[in-house]
């Protein structure tokens, strides 16, 4: 597949005002630009943390960049779990619905590695009226680094 | 008091293969190197967030940002903590006590500002054995921005 024929991200169909994220922003120009699309139910993204980013030892990502990942993937599946409950597409003509977060716990279950592809996984546990709880993983080569859930919750614009 | 007088922060104890933490690690050069201290029983760090780890909307930190500074300091807390308990100074000749997150939940109270000087409190809600429990707090101008409650596990070197 091409680029020209790859799905927009869920994070390239928020307006320009909700754009400016460091972690996933397309308009924060020293961002990391994180990706999420749709995986059948649930919502994937695709990272490969620079070696900067390491923890207190050299080679593994550091909790708060893990935390940041789980964040960033968490809320733009917010949304898109939003959006398809509601039947529509995300960027369409109606009010945008951008979600915040309101809690994240992250369970770190075995040591992140830096430059190795990581897979961020979310999975819909509730959607109530504007708020969202939405499962978290983070996998690297098939394996489960960390654990996340979070409760994210529909901004008032 | 001058630079030459303040005490030496907890981060700037760690032995340097401990040191290369993006977030505080005195040895990452492109790093935050975030410094945590004594307030009494308690433990702080100061921060300012530059402009561009901003959430979504321009001058507001994003969720992620909020969790690295929580989990850097609430890990040097830990260390602190244990070092205090079993009246050792960090740093000292004996085996160093260096703690990695277990968990950490954080909870999002406001939208915490950019360039604005932080606050990040950590209290020790319990040590048994390798695993403390800190508490945490991260404020602005007063007010508490986010709350968090790690669980950090020492390491065993």
């Amino acid at each position: 597949m091409s680029a020209a024929d790859a799905p927009v991200a869920f994070q390239d169909r928020y307006p320009a005002r909700f754009s400016h994220c460091w972690g996933c922003g397309k308009d924060n120009p020293r961002g990391h630009h994180l990706k999420s699309h749709w995986d059948g139910d649930e919502t994937v993204a695709r990272f490969t943390v620079p070696p900067e980013y390491s923890g207190g030892v050299p080679g593994f990502v550091f909790g708060g960049m893990v935390a940041s990942l789980l964040d960033c993937h968490g809320t733009a599946s917010a949304a898109a779990f939003a959006y398809r409950a509601a039947g529509r597409e995300m960027g369409d003509a109606g009010d945008f619905m951008r979600f915040v977060t309101a809690s994240l716990k992250v369970e770190y279950l075995r040591p992140t590695p830096i430059g190795t592809a990581l897979v961020i996984r979310g999975r819909l546990v509730s959607l109530d009226g504007r708020k969202a709880t939405v499962a978290l993983t983070l996998l690297a080569g098939g394996e489960t680094c960390a654990r996340g859930e979070m409760l994210a919750i529909q901004f008032r614009d």
